[in-house]
């Protein structure tokens, strides 16, 4: 198990909403999937490899973004890598938009002197919906 | 990955939940997660192992509680296992209590014919607590 695992997943979940959060450069954020075997579920959507990821961050019909992270929890995997637990709270850019808050889930493994997002779990909390 | 990932997560997480829920039972999830390698973060507290996991069940101060899930995403990892998230509603059973959100990931692994817990965290989804 990594000894870092604590701060490794907090530094990245930092490095993801900073690109994230830019409607600029969200689409950068493909490159921190693992090419082929990353498993995103957005909403319950399912998407796999960076190729059909890319494709759906296009589709995120959300300008830059207000996110407040409420709490970070990461715990070590066997192979080196880093399961990262978020919840927070979401805005858009504009006044009238509520706050909504959010659970993602990413698992990260090591590869070539770095780490790979593996799987992404995003939800919004929604209850009664 | 086995291609039953979303089956085994659900009904994992209704077998969970159903002896979790029950105060006179609740000593039972221990059996479902692994022996020494399991490791549990409740509210920010990291707990490893059998001995240690059950020992935090049993100072969770509520009661019976009535459970509501919103949602449950699972998604397959390479080694067999399933990645879960759930998201739902908690409230003890007092009449009094307010409903409070949570957010709950596992991840389960294959040994034995059967699945034990490797990885969950748990959090209650309060924000600017």
């Amino acid at each position: 198990m990594n000894p870092n695992f604590d701060s490794i997943g907090k530094q990245f979940v930092e490095q993801y909403y900073l690109v994230f959060d830019n409607k600029d450069i969200r689409g950068q954020v493909a490159v921190m999937y693992h090419p082929t075997d990353a498993l995103l579920t957005f909403e319950g959507q399912q998407f796999q490899g960076v190729e059909a990821i890319s494709e759906k961050m296009k589709t995120i019909p959300i300008d830059n973004m207000f996110r407040q992270i409420t709490t970070i929890d990461c715990q070590p995997t066997v192979d080196g890598g880093v399961l990262v637990n978020v919840i927070g709270q979401l805005k858009n850019n504009s006044e009238n938009d509520k706050v909504l808050g959010f659970s993602q889930t990413f698992v990260l493994k090591p590869a070539n002197n770095s780490f790979f997002i593996f799987h992404d779990i995003f939800r919004l909390v929604i209850h009664n919906a």
